[in-house]
């Protein structure tokens, strides 16, 4: 990758070499119609992308615009987790309205802020006006076996790592016009994408994997569908943030965290104690005719709780 | 690439899977947290973003939801064109608003039929809701030297792809509540991203390359400044659509033509002859201290027009 591109006289392109000398080293060979990046021989390449837009995603008083950029490109980033990839580099559309423009530069350092803290350099974007803010972030990674939904076979254990229920707690607190606890607020406006722990997970016997983005249950559903097999969830297993029921933390959305099928043998332990954060056992994949995921609670059938839809 | 993952139950996710229909064979491996892709050995990745909003880009009055689709989607390979890559594939992140979500339909078809024209893959993509339809398209490409805006030297010869002034002039017309000429809407509404071309002319000699989004004279700005040198537009010699006067053509964006810097020698004649369409030389590459632009008309020195500022 090269250094930036310079580029020709504009307001529009005033914006972006002020953004560019915010970002310094974290952003390479901006500047061209398109950036060029290099893959490894002999591993593929994963991209994905994901939207971050006013009072869909967030509310433009719960957050700073530094959490606000932050968040938009971590939620992105934990999609190449969810993949076991390892990042190669970030792209970012913002649309800003007009009444966000003093925040351009505090967004950008929050943008950045996640781009470094996932070791992944910022190669490109696209700046225009809008009635919203809107971030999105196309994210690119490589590996060499990328693990996908669709490898839950009968017999893995389904594991998540951390704690959940702290984002949607957040989110009821912010939308309730009261100041959330520091932990809800903290664990919302600032996901820690699991890069390095999905790679380890990958290479320690995963065969799938999902980041928690719609709820546990809900995402845990695109695995067995993926995988067409049946996962039974064991809701008491939740590892639920303090003070959070497992009806809520199943269906918390936005925690970033992973639910990942594992064999039998996976060293669980091993895998806490490098990471210092829990890797819990939450059910198992087990045979059925449809494929789908069943909730239990203390060994008995339940409904599942609903996850949320960003369309509804 | 493989074929589509299952996805799990929800609304967002039944949008999903009717836009995976309609596109069929068109779109490959979506539906897990993100796209694998292969990249050829000993290519490299080109990747760029390009979002198109409403009222910023288009009016929702002046297009069918198809052309909005398609011409989101054409914008963004031009880039791919203006690198000489290979598509690879694209990724669409669309926010729809309430308003518009009869129009998802149509707007998926256009998406289609722009990346089937590129012969590109829809590999992935984001939905969500929104107060204004955005539609950011990723587009990724490969080449084995792709062609950068840095690369123009003295000497070289600049040209244009195709006919300049139709989509400004349609902007006009649309804008003034009129009805513009068919061919002038046609060159607004369904641009043709230079793929071909531009693979033809980076292996016959092409140094440089943009995509004239801004206006020719702006976008030349943008060769001539990473190049570190001067570029001599001469504006008369602009290849303008019928009735377009030349400083209206010099500051056309969305033409989404080609602008090259070619060696003294390269065979022009031969495109032309390949590809039915005009490859018109406009200017040339000078030495001078500053890197920049200079116009002239017919001999004597101009103010150079001014092109688009999506910021302004």
């Amino acid at each position: 990758m090269s250094r930036s591109t310079p580029l020709g006289p504009g307001r529009e392109f005033d914006v972006i070499r002020d953004l560019l000398g915010r970002w310094g080293d974290r952003a390479r060979g901006v500047g061209d119609d398109a950036a060029i990046l290099d893959v490894p021989p002999g591993e593929q390449l994963v991209v994905s992308t994901d939207s971050s837009i006013e009072d869909r995603h967030f509310k433009r008083e719960w957050l700073t615009p530094r959490e606000i950029g932050y968040r938009a490109t971590a939620a992105a980033l934990s999609d190449l987790a969810a993949m076991g990839a390892r990042p190669l580099g970030v792209i970012v559309a913002i649309a800003v309205p007009t009444g966000w423009r003093d925040s351009i530069g505090d967004l950008a350092d929050g943008i950045g802020e996640a781009a470094s803290f996932c070791q992944a350099p910022i190669v490109g974007g696209d700046l225009s006006g809008g009635r919203e803010l809107a971030i999105t972030v196309t994210v690119l990674g490589t590996a060499t076996a990328p693990l996908q939904r669709s490898g839950a076979r009968v017999g893995n254990r389904i594991c998540v790592t951390g704690t959940l229920g702290g984002p949607s707690r957040a989110i009821v607190e912010l939308s309730a016009g009261r100041v959330p606890d520091d932990r809800s607020r903290q664990r919302f406006a600032h996901p820690e994408p699991r890069i390095r722990e999905a790679r380890w997970l990958a290479t320690h016997g995963a065969t799938a994997a999902v980041d928690v983005s719609d709820g546990v249950v809900a995402d845990a559903a695109h695995v067995a569908a993926a995988s067409g097999v049946v996962i039974r969830i064991d809701l008491e297993k939740l590892p639920c943030e303090l003070g959070v029921d497992s009806l809520d933390a199943a269906a918390s959305g936005e925690e970033y965290e992973l639910l990942v099928a594992l064999p039998a043998a996976a060293a669980v332990h091993d895998f806490e104690a490098l990471f210092r954060l829990p890797l819990t056992e939450i059910g198992t994949v087990v045979a059925g005719a449809e494929p789908g995921v069943t909730t239990f609670y203390r060994g008995a059938s339940v409904a599942p709780p609903r996850g949320y839809d960003h369309f509804s």
